[in-house]
């Protein structure tokens, strides 16, 4: 008998903010595989350091960060061939996503490799899009609301004609391309309606309107909410 | 000292698929209010019946499901009033909301009423969107995907334009709106993209192509999911 894949969302950074499945799960596989930068830090493993035990074996899969997509790919090839090797032996296998596995996640390279071989199962997490909407205290999407989630490398003109179309928007991914976006959506006129929130649910959340974003690349954790109305809520 | 409110995310359906956090403050409030049908059923209770508790002090919202808004506006009203009195008197008060509270919820009417006096929390949950896309075992969005959530009662030209100009797309609430959007979808040519899931993570859940799906109204808890590409995992 194989083990299971279990891909877990751990939403968006407090360990509070498990759920009791991917929690009871996460208890009881024998080996918990994670993501890592090449430095060797992984943000869904901290999510969850306290509830890791020592009898758990962890795999760390490192991720080259590169334009290309050659190296990553065989970073994933690599990392499937170890955990088929673990699935084969009978062992139930974690795999940790930050956020939800399926939401802009990395997961899917994984799954694409062997959920076709293994029983597979996908535990869905909170994503930092509606944990963004809580820090901020207003609603993401409301009644008859349309809503595009934007990642921020799209190019200005792209981003500009879909802003305009949409009630509500989230820009995704500004790391690097903050700046830029930041320039669009205050000559849009949007400095009332957007808001930046970085590293929501964790202690060093922040919080900001487009104007006091200063920096000129911002945490690959943060997001850009914009809502046409204030008000959705009254 | 007053009350606190909470807004809690509870999840699409799965009781499972509470949070730590959710579960832990669900235990420790007086009263716990929900949103009803008028003929007294609320789905929002019947995912967390097995945690509430005989001392817990349950109050029913009942909304009138009419076109005009004034009904529902003045029943958001009384309960804000209830509640007030409540918090008022030093009780913390759990709101019940079905998958995020600020994602396309209820919940952001008692918020707009009660938030500027009463200290209050929102919880995040998981939504059905991603429990849909985890049931489907189909990646919502990937990379630079654009995304798209949808409500089925907009117009078919519009819809029809949107959906064109994203990877992804989610309609949302498809209800007795259904038949026109699957006509709409099955012309646009998308029955390999589109895929219908009813009442994710519940045992009744299905999932159904497009051409399989023969009501003419479908639950209130359903979605479409489109995807251009079916191998955006590969």
């Amino acid at each position: 008998m194989s083990g299971r894949l279990y891909g877990l969302g751990l939403g968006p950074g407090d360990p509070e903010l498990l759920t009791l499945k991917a929690h009871r799960l996460l208890a009881s596989c024998e080996v918990v595989a994670y993501p890592t930068l090449e430095d060797g830090e992984s943000f869904a493993r901290s999510i969850v350091s306290d509830y890791l035990q020592d009898w758990q074996r962890e795999i760390a899969i490192r991720i080259p960060m590169t334009v290309e997509r050659g190296p990553a790919q065989a970073a994933y090839d690599r990392a499937s061939r170890e955990l088929s090797d673990c699935l084969d032996s009978g062992h139930q296998v974690a795999v940790l996503c930050e956020g939800d596995p399926f939401f802009y996640g990395s997961f899917m390279y994984l799954f694409g490799r062997l959920a076709a071989r293994f029983p597979t199962e996908v535990v869905p997490g909170v994503t930092s899009l509606t944990a963004c909407a809580a820090a901020l205290g207003a609603p993401l999407a409301a009644r008859n609301d349309t809503l595009a989630i934007l990642p921020a490398p799209l190019p200005d003109e792209e981003l500009e004609e879909r802003i305009r179309a949409f009630d509500a928007v989230a820009i995704i991914k500004p790391g690097r391309h903050f700046a830029r976006v930041q320039a669009l959506l205050l000559r849009m006129g949007l400095q009332d309606q957007a808001r930046y929130v970085e590293r929501a649910t964790l202690a060093t959340q922040r919080i900001l309107s487009m104007q006091e974003v200063a920096e000129d690349g911002v945490p690959y954790f943060s997001m850009i909410l914009i809502h046409r109305r204030g008000d959705a809520w009254r």
